[in-house]
């Protein structure tokens, strides 16, 4: 594998994971669409499928796939060859890598976003003309996560434990690998049933982020929009969903080391 | 593989994806049947076994599985050996084929939409008997695709973006084939997966036709089908879904020859 | 494999297809259930699943899960080898057997519907209180398929493509076993695929019997059990789930002779 | 395999299993989360969602991936070989290990069930303001199964019969292993469709226990919190969960030895 499979399959597959997750929570939360108002499923299956089409895109053009720095850094703690997870690619350190994977992560996620943005554009003006607080958090929400409860604790504490399922699957499956052979057209639909899972049950009350980038580039994008009305961009909640993630990444990560 | 059982596979196959799909809308769409207006979910699951379906029995039979010309064309683009995607197969020129495999395609799709709109007839007379718009559009939407909000560039947008998906995923999973050897009986799973996040994701202002035959036929079968009040078969809109899908299939194939 | 082993998996797995798939009905129609109202979906995904875990189990315990006369007839007329479908059983002729397994199919979808009825007893008796027909029907739609509008042209032209799909589909994955290998563990999971795209497509007006037995045991479960103001047990419509099923057998069991 | 490996992913996947499940329950039951009243289908395909994940992450480190005393007790009746359906495990008496397991799974449904109760503790609070019986019973719900007509016999038969459907797809799964052999993470993908096709036909009027711990150890921790106006903890319908599956393993794993 070459260093540029590895940060483009990542930059890529982030954008489809960002076009086809915040793509069906526009779907369901602007006015105006074939899904509005549709509620749980489709938002839950929508995200499920987004990870699971990403990644085997990734998987098939020879990527690690990713798509989200708690991944990286957790792989990156829990391989103790010092390659940091990225295996038997060429041409670059480890460490070098490890950066470029993290930017094209969140140059993927930025550009993701900007298309959806582009095909519900009208759809998004349609739901910022009330100008009512509640239509500019549908706007906001397909592009970042936002609580029911706003407690910083307890948000902390759900996107940590969402985070720590994924993870620990994630690190799991690897173990499959290494045993009986867990197919790289196979994994892919494993973590779409973790994300489906984790989804439902854990993203009750912050919409489980679990990926800082899913929830940080498309924040920034909301932030430099022009759209008329679209209200704040609600940062005071945005380093949640980059800390409970990385921190769950990385104390998941640590008990492989054992 | 004889070129008859190709060709006589993707009839049969696109006229099963047609008889699913639009079975599926007409159960949503239409008055007193048991699944009016069940909403989102129904229809991209049932889109996507659709899908799914089709491609295991042509698979099953020794098909390809195309149904579709923009997957048709991208393939022969991407395909360097010069047998346009066709692979093995015997008795005919690649270009013949090509050629052939359009046309049973069209053919598949057409008897695929007599058959929906035969077993759904007394549905169909049910609803276009109040004379309303609505209800005509109703009866419209189990052949062809439609968008919420009526503006060239942003439904060319939607419906080359869902393709660009799809044609990225399809061409990406023959490199699994190429490599860890991804099943036959498999693969249409995985499409099928591609079609619910496309159809989750992207198909919330143009209804993702992403297949040029599986709009147009249909909506030639509505302008020919002697229904009273039957209202326009919108031939304005019917560009989009036949030319967005062919230049994302275009580009995307494209690519696959770097 | 023994003959007994394949009568009696027969048996089992009839049960088991008949107490989840009308139990995910009397989950939706009878009043007081958890799932009372819940519409299109569980009904169609209950299903789907009951197929699957029911083939499952009689796969995994070595039998061939027909669960259905027309699946049954198809495969004794697509096979040329004069075992009639059942490959290499010993210890009885294959038109015994033949006999046999629609015996003990139609015993076993009897014994599943005497289990429904059993655990849902109290939510029976709770719907019928009101005497009302729409109650009625609602207890008879936990055992037996009725139409929506009352046609015998159109209600057995949807019986009869809802089946062919079913049948082409099984046939076809046959072709699956004999080349690429098609894990017996697997092949389940795909008809239950095709079940779900039946259900969701092919289902908007008849309720998809596609299949005799499920049809015509619970009704005559329904025409016996002493429940007071059951109402009719709508004989007169008993026979399209009945012929249009076979009649689709038959006729794609012979397509595959070519 | 070692034996502390076994406990320790019995203790973590039914943490796992809890978290999940009960936390899909969270998520619809309790007010002001997202999921708030979303019906039937999230709560069926968490639940199966949370036991796939669950065994796949057990499976991959190298557990049994019971998480359930009915599939340990029934594995250990159906197994011939002495060793309780542990296998090949190092350093340990079979009776130990048994005891060890059931302890393991109980303090695992704990843990599981005390993570939920934080990371929804706001929305526990909301819903126990209004101070109502319903409300208090939202709140029950999200521990443990309560029946929608109380009566012994029919509560009873149902989670035996569902149970029995479980117990019998798992020890056939076995068969499977032996023979074609199922792999280890296909495996779970399969018992978490029979879970959905339990909860979606079983599931109408118990809510569908079918596992002792999963009921009994919930109940104990919502006996134990100290959340004001939580109303009782209904332990009067305490020992159907608990002895109805137990049951059903016992009878049906006895079925194995023949």
């Amino acid at each position: 594998m070459n260093w540029y499979t590895l940060i483009l399959t990542e930059l890529l597959g982030t954008a489809i994971l960002i076009i086809l997750g915040n793509g069906i929570v526009a779907n369901v939360v602007l006015k105006g669409t074939k899904g509005n108002n549709s509620g749980l499923m489709p938002i839950t299956f929508g995200w499920a499928m987004a990870v699971t089409v990403g990644a085997l895109i990734a998987n098939a053009l020879g990527g690690v796939a990713h798509f989200n720095p708690t991944v990286t850094v957790a792989l990156a703690i829990a391989d103790k060859s010092g390659k940091l997870g990225f295996g038997n690619y060429t041409g670059i350190a480890p460490i070098g890598m490890f950066v470029l994977v993290l930017i094209f992560q969140f140059i993927g996620a930025i550009i993701g976003q900007l298309i959806v943005n582009f095909v519900y554009y009208k759809h998004i003006q349609k739901t910022l003309q009330s100008g009512s607080i509640e239509d500019q958090l549908s706007v906001l929400a397909m592009h970042s996560t936002a609580p029911t409860e706003r407690n910083w604790i307890f948000n902390f504490a759900m996107e940590f434990v969402g985070t720590a399922v994924l993870i620990l699957a994630i690190l799991s499956f690897g173990k499959f690998i290494g045993g009986n052979g867990l197919p790289s057209y196979y994994a892919p639909v494993l973590v779409g049933m973790v994300i489906l899972a984790i989804g439902l049950s854990l993203g009750g009350t912050t919409g489980y982020a679990i990926n800082p980038f899913r929830d940080l580039a498309p924040r920034l994008v909301h932030q430099l929009m022009p759209f008329k009305n679209k209200g704040s961009s609600d940062w005071k909640y945005a380093w949640i969903p980059v800390v409970a993630p990385l921190a769950a990444g990385i104390i998941v990560g640590a008990f492989f080391l054992i």
